[in-house]
């Protein structure tokens, strides 16, 4: 059983879990992936990922075989459990808990395909909807907190299948970068009496330099201080503060304005790795009015070094206004 | 000119820096170097770098020229600069200001070596005596707030030169990870009494399964809720608030005490890609009773993704104990 353990000073939590420690990426350091021989993901290998949760399938096709287009899996070197009680936990200062939670994969697309540009429409949108009905289902299990949604890229943002997949992690406790979010947006609240994300969609759509695509109803905007180059993060103009209470309707637009995002930055970049992240709101709340949900990219083209993971600063050397001219225009200042 | 730009959300700070992006490692991504023809850090190619900030030297050999153990020059790529006022301005929600600090980098030893654990005990006493009197230097600027000390050591750790060297970034703000760490340790001392840094110290030196070096002045433990394989902290057995509020002689046993930690690291791990980092008090605090100094050694030994930076939650595939013990006795477990 994993296990989970708080540091007693930043109070943030850290998932032990030797399950995946056996995972072959965890000592690798090279780029995208080529196409492998046997893939656990491609449609006629069904039987080599664990039995699936949830499937959008073609009529009468039965779980576990061919005829899917998206298809959800437990992962199969978990980095939390589902089974058992929450166990909280002091020893002297410390703080720990057992790791419940649950750890799944989307893959998306049955064909082998490793970029989401290459998938139609229609798989990434069934996709992202299938996100929508597995957070809803975990959101009933009173033991758990959070679900974050992400995505790896290659080989460099730590994936270890090169197939298309998200993964979804479920927590008993609130991530910390989650937690820091809502307290900075809540503090802006407290004083503004505004969502900070609905200014910055706001200032961004009147400013412009940062914006690489506009739509009624999402904005992908390099952010004023973005921690990487290209990063970019895609949120509804809405104000929505949990990503399961959006209609289906308006995730099938998510789904676009992140598919037209991702062409963008790869064919300004090649086809980097990059980290894909949802932060949405906590399952306990209701409709929160200062926290708005959002994905992030984070293309990985530099390192990251001593000084970021000592300080938390981030050194960024592409300007994000230089980063949207270059992604939109081509151009190199 | 650097630009730091303030994320509205979070607080977090970042550098841009055009200059940045000229560097090689920015895109590289192996391991350790091999050596290299012409290292601009030997003893004879004292002019491929910036005049000498500060050397320890033998008697009468000049600046700028062979005779140094220890020489602390500015980084030819900076990532801030030294020269100009503190300018602060507004946009709307966002912040920023100008890229004013230092960068400075302490080449440690004149001969080429790779490894801290191959320089002689007196070449890393210097090389800590080094970053003190640079800090204290330093502190005497008011536009500067912080001087973060931090080393990286091996590619996959972000290191751009083989030869041992650490850097000292020295910023107008407060890291905010450095931050985060005080709020917690002051949360604790308010509700406590005492520095959560000596209650670590104390709880782990009774409990021992997680201390890797216990001497008198100084302990190496592998913290309860280490993010890293392996990550290990090395902190003064004393409560001292500022590093360079210790004694010479205190930072000599610091010294010794990270070189003997780093041998056994080494020894377990063969030569792993690693970054160090020394956490100190701002340099406008005196001295805290909250907060305690101490070094976090991190090795490169895992991959981190898209669950890591979206959530702040760290997945380590190696419990603590099981890390000590590996370390100390070579049992794997």
């Amino acid at each position: 059983m994993p296990e989970l353990r708080r540091d007693p000073i930043t109070g943030r939590w850290v998932i032990f879990s030797k399950e995946r420690g056996r995972r072959p990426s965890d000592f690798a350091s090279e780029d995208r992936d080529p196409v492998v021989a046997s893939c656990p993901f491609c449609t006629g290998n069904e039987q080599q990922t664990p039995p699936e949760l949830y499937a959008v399938r073609s009529m009468g096709s039965p779980p576990n075989t061919p005829g899917w287009s998206v298809r959800v899996v437990p992962n199969k070197y978990p980095a939390l459990r589902v089974e058992g009680d929450l166990e909280k936990a002091g020893d002297g200062i410390y703080d720990s808990m057992n790791g419940v939670g649950a750890h799944e994969v989307f893959v998306e697309g049955a064909e082998h395909s490793t970029s989401m540009t290459a998938l139609p429409h229609a798989v990434v949108r069934a996709a992202v909807r299938a996100f929508r009905i597995r957070m809803l289902d975990l959101k009933r299990d009173r033991r758990l907190a959070y679900a974050l949604v992400f995505k790896n890229v290659g080989r460099r943002a730590g994936a270890s299948q090169p197939h298309n997949h998200s993964q979804l992690i479920a927590t008993p406790v609130v991530p910390i970068t989650v937690q820091q979010e809502m307290a900075g947006a809540r503090r802006f609240f407290d004083y503004r009496g505004r969502c900070i994300y609905c200014d910055i969609v706001r200032q961004e759509r009147a400013q412009g330099a940062r914006v690489l695509l506009d739509t009624k109803e999402f904005v992908a905007l390099v952010p004023y201080a973005a921690r990487f180059p290209f990063e970019t993060w895609v949120l509804p103009t809405r104000h929505v503060s949990h990503f399961e209470d959006s209609p289906e309707a308006e995730l099938d637009q998510f789904a676009d304005a992140l598919l037209t995002t991702l062409s963008r930055l790869e064919r300004a970049l090649g086809a980097p790795a990059y980290n894909l992240v949802i932060h949405t709101s906590p399952f306990v709340d209701g409709p929160l009015e200062h926290y708005h949900w959002h994905a992030e990219i984070m293309p990985r083209v530099t390192m990251t070094a001593g000084f970021e993971w000592g300080s938390g600063f981030y050194i960024n050397p592409v300007m994000p206004e230089d980063a949207v001219r270059f992604v939109l225009h081509g151009d190199r200042t």
